[in-house]
């Protein structure tokens, strides 16, 4: 605003034009097209009025085409990023360039854009009006204004706070290239999201299960509480040292905490792909940075929501605290639920329809059933960005086997393409926001306190779980892989989409500042230092996926259940082999005879009195060509050579403690077993000529059952 | 609005709050994110304020999280539209069941949904405010609002027009339904007219691209002038008969004529492939639809520019005309070469750069620069839409054979997924739109009138264009080809698009309300009768596009150069073959071997003097392959058959009046002949063993050269 238009307005009634300042990178042609939609309207009813007002227009019209230009040029220099960003990374493939990750490349070539942005263009624009208007009463949602008899639509954009209104959003470019927060949430993460859980390898994810809900689940929240109470403390060190100029509540502490436990590997896990690193340690990093990415989404908007009753609207509340639980297990159980029940769906529908014939049809239906999870998650309150991840996890498992040859590839494809494009434009924003947001509070209190925070949250998650975790585990997850856990957590793109979400209060402010130095630190640094790192703690790499590591590495304490403190693991062991047997019998017995082509047929696994029902489920092609199709019940998607296992005549009897399973198998005896059980034994990796020289597997303690 | 709440503002003064009505199809998220984000704001905001604004705060928060959940149901909506689409598509593929396209049954969903969302949801909602507001200047493109010391920023959405305040837009549901219409243009139309360029099978496109560009350029001009004049007669006499009650001008005649002059054969052109008929019908069809649209966006985009200086904004201006003409050419010219240059540039980097070795990154390349060119070209001021049909043209042309193996199929599935989802929302949402656009100006005179215009307007292009062409073609359009021509002429989605661009004034309602009329009609009329429409004509279907049609078939009126009018027709003849082969050769010997890896090596083509720089642009495996490689010199990216030509010996000497092509083949002598001639007849599917059987070819008359 310039000085002499702020004079007009009386006082306190201020109503300002700004120019568009959203800008949305799938929008863009939308937004880019209300410039120009404007100038038409403009132009069409400009002719009708008298001159003068025609003049006027003119004038808006004119200034619509040049904002409409300017989001084209804004748009353009992302596009022109993403570009760069691309040809360097070739270069940087080409010449086995490691110690600079794609994304890190991304942000430093965000960061070069934003110091242009910020010092190289002009720094005001002279167009700014203001205008007055009062509103006593509360906001909403859109207005109606009414200019020289037309009226004009507005909606509601968000709160700018009062202290900003004058000295923000100085620079047509600089506003131009600050997209809406929730273009991250809502655009660009849900592919990112869907594709992790799209390409899953199952096989060594579901073998690491256990561990790695613990690391998700509870190392989230511990480190979450360590982080925020830890920070709470920086915070009240703040306020005595006169750091602090506004309020910085515990629950804006615990927040943080939320939104900077989500780990991002995807830099080490690039690395880890690209050396064939460890698989174990791959499935576990992998798995925990996914799924902790949903806890944290869900923690920290329980935070939000915990509101204890009462004045004092900062205190501890047992209510409201077990409110908040409740919160997090109903948006948490909702959401998985959302994403499993769409993906089941879509299953049953490719298994029923012969839409596999026609891949264009299959694959857009693919496509749009996964989008209407998040649109069914977000209408049912749930959070949209958790049920896409399950459902991307139920669409590998099950839908995946009904497509066509042609619609595997290009569902694969798909998801690939649009999540290298998100991951990377978020990574060049991150560099750009450096620079172009507005309203960055640097505190280096806070920062130095933020840095101390993660590293000793992180080890209070890494070390005590794994601890606890080795007691059960038979594989055990030795030192080395401690630290590389400890060491690979690194943020990225959800810490920063959670930060940007809301950054309207000066806590909120300071924390989108720190956690965009988190990132850059992590993935620059630690990103770099992954291939030393594993190298200096004897990580293999180079290893087949399918190999399972020799029984004598050192990466391994193998205790063969006589160890010291095998009783208490032992417990633990069998009860998780139990549970995952559980599932692991119901669904080859009924979800996948179900939902897909493949496993035995349902007459074979279901009572006979279900005779009818179970002979409309099974699909024809089972009792066809059951020989080959054992061969596509693959539960790994990524990895072709992950289906080169060989795996003799199965003599082994794994039958376990699922009646269900043994009753059905003794339907039909012999056959049935050597379907369904060598499939089991092949998806786990272990034909009996293997067990004998390997020894050490987690799942299936044959000499407990046998 | 409620009576209660109309009562209250001020006399003149009105501002209302509406709920966000503009829903984004892919923009979707971020606009039910909105939502969300308001609400976080205000639960983190209301905890630090007072109670009772913490209490309206929650309301506030409350309503966002509804408004939200509208959102999403509404877009649910239209996923579940298009999943029912899908799948009754594939039934009907199924059961090949031909009478009614995809399209039409997208539209007849669009529809249903529309009647009940029209008619099965509660007509108002009760909490609509109203609020007091002056703004004497002009409109403004953001506003920020001062609400008891708060400032919300609101961003300009259009104007409305004040009759329509109080009638319009009560019900939430119709209002969440309704899209932005920038969407359409901006988001949905770019990939479809895209994936037709680059989709395009150019033997056949190129082999009658005279006739095309004759049918596009002048038969759309002829049809919007004889349209926008005779409906300027149907509105004068609505004027006679009272049937109008708002100004409808002479430009706002010819604007429809342009609009409504966008073929769009989607259905015409499914039926086509599926039955394989006529290949060059198909070429004419499809050339003509695909660049008519290009043509219709620029002619109206100037028409609309059509601005005569002085106070009567509507009487014919010499220098307003030529200005426009001027604007035509500007804009078309323009958007052609940003679209060709982006191309080029792209098939550069892919040749120049080992970017294939990573297919991920050359698709994800391809698709960004693919993109720029719509933001590049609206950037500078043409047309985004015209432009990315050029670039997907020369993308297809020279880019596409730079590709890996992966990246081929990965970049034609990814357009053609976005295609088939784009075009089947559109013609849902125009089902939709009939019952829940609120502004229809239904004018049974007007549209009675509309449907005779066309017709006319599609005779008076058609028969005399054909006639005119047949003089100068050796390959007549037959009368049936004429009549099955006239026939096709089905409007659909881009002019619905532009149709919807701009509904602000009264004229523009009752063009919109016609449009969707005229679409309607024609897609299920024509649509449906398409496949009697072939059989009636006689027009041959299951041709292989490889054979020609035999010399004495009934479709084609062979005149061998010797007819009654050949000597007039001689002229134009050559004079179109020397122009496509100076292009050909052109593009043969310089632009192929400097953009793709195929070609005659540069050093053989180039002058000696350019000997180094021809060194560095041609790629080494041309020279390394060159055997193999001409087998790759595709123009035909569709249907992989299209290479199965077998061609022999090259005796025939087609060496023309392009004399630099004759002095460089002269360099080398037999190599090059060999090499850039076989590919030329190959190209043009003629070995020499076939031109004797056929002798009914449009390009390179033998006789008249050799």
């Amino acid at each position: 605003m310039e000085p002499g238009d702020a004079a007009r307005p009386g006082p306190g009634r201020v109503v300002r034009a700004l120019r568009p300042r959203l800008l949305l990178l799938p929008l863009l042609p939308l937004l880019l097209g209300r410039g120009l939609r404007a100038g038409a309207a403009a132009s069409s009813s400009g002719a009708a009025a008298e001159d003068s007002s025609a003049m006027e227009e003119l004038a808006t019209e004119k200034e619509a085409e040049e904002s409409h230009r300017q989001d084209s040029v804004s748009l353009l220099t992302f596009i022109l990023l993403l570009t760069l960003t691309i040809l360097t990374i070739w270069l940087f493939k080409h010449r086995r360039v490691r110690f600079l990750h794609e994304t890190g490349l991304a942000m430093i070539y965000g960061l070069i854009v934003g110091v242009i942005l910020r010092y190289g263009t002009p720094a005001t624009s002279g167009r700014d009006k203001s205008l007055s208007c009062t509103q006593e009463d509360r906001a909403f949602s859109t207005l109606l204004v009414n200019v020289s008899g037309k009226f004009f639509e507005y909606t509601l954009k968000g709160e700018i706070s009062p202290g900003k209104i004058n000295s923000v959003e100085q620079n047509d470019m600089l506003r131009k290239v600050t997209f809406d927060p929730e273009v991250f949430f809502n655009i660009l993460l849900p592919p990112i999201i869907f594709h992790a859980g799209y390409s899953l390898k199952k096989r060594h994810f579901f073998r690491n299960l256990g561990s790695i809900l613990a690391y998700a689940f509870l190392g989230t929240a511990v480190s979450c509480f360590i982080i925020g109470n830890l920070m709470y403390g920086v915070v009240k060190l703040m306020k005595i040292v006169g750091q602090l100029s506004d309020k910085f509540y515990y629950t804006d502490c615990l927040f943080f905490g939320a939104i900077i436990s989500a780990t991002d590997p995807v830099t080490v896990l690039a690395i880890f792909n690209e050396l064939h690193a460890d698989v174990d340690l791959y499935a576990l990093l992998f798995g925990e940075s996914v799924l902790n990415d949903a806890v944290a989404i869900v923690l920290s908007s329980s935070i939000v929501a915990y509101q204890p009753a009462g004045l004092n609207t900062h205190a501890f509340d047992a209510a409201a605290f077990f409110k908040s639980v409740g919160i997090f297990l109903g948006i948490f159980s909702g959401s998985f639920t959302m994403g499993a029940v769409t993906g089941v769906v879509t299953a049953l529908v490719t298994k029923f329809t012969k839409l596999h014939c026609f891949p264009l049809l299959e694959t857009a239906l693919f496509f749009l059933m996964s989008w209407s999870t998040f649109l069914l998650a977000e209408a049912c309150g749930f959070t949209g960005v958790v049920a896409v991840l399950f459902c991307g996890i139920t669409q590998a498992h099950y839908t995946y086997n009904n497509l066509s040859v042609e619609s595997r590839s290009r569902t694969k494809q798909l998801f690939e393409v649009l999540h290298f494009l998100a991951e990377n434009f978020i990574f060049s924003y991150m560099g750009l926001a450096l620079f172009t947001f507005q309203k960055h509070v640097f505190s280096p209190i806070f920062i130095i306190g933020a840095f101390v925070a993660i590293f000793l949250g992180r080890a209070a998650h890494i070390y005590p779980l794994s601890f606890f975790l080795n007691l059960g585990r038979r594989h055990k997850i030795g030192w080395n892989f401690q630290h590389m856990m400890m060491f690979s957590g690194l943020r990225g793109a959800m810490a920063f989409a959670l930060a940007i979400r809301d950054t309207a209060s000066y806590a909120r402010q300071m924390m989108f500042t720190t956690t965009l130095l988190i990132v850059f630190f992590t993935v620059w640094i630690i990103g770099g230092g992954t291939t030393p790192m594993l190298s200096w703690l004897n990580i293999r790499v180079g290893v087949d996926p399918d190999q399972d590591p020799p029984p004598n590495n050192d990466s391994f304490q193998v205790l063969q259940g006589d160890g010291p403190d095998s009783a208490g693991g032992n417990r633990t062991k069998q009860e998780s082999a139990w549970i995952f047997r559980l599932w692991y019998s119901f669904d080859h017995n009924y979800l996948k005879p179900i939902l897909t082509h493949s496993g035995p047929p349902l007459t074979t696994t279901l009572p006979a009195w279900c005779g009818l029902l179970a002979r409309c489920l099974t699909s024809p092609q089972v009792y066809d060509n059951q020989e080959p199709l054992r061969e596509e019940d693959s539960d790994f998607i990524l990895t072709e050579g992950d289906l080169t296992l060989t795996y003799g005549d199965s003599t082994v009897t794994a039958n376990g403690s699922s009646g269900s399973h043994t009753a059905s198998t003794s339907l039909e005896g012999r056959r049935t077993k050597s379907s369904s059980e060598e499939v089991l034994e092949r998806d786990l990796g272990m034909g009996d000529q293997k067990v004998s020289s390997r020894g050490t597997r987690l799942v299936f303690p044959m000499g407990d059952n046998a």
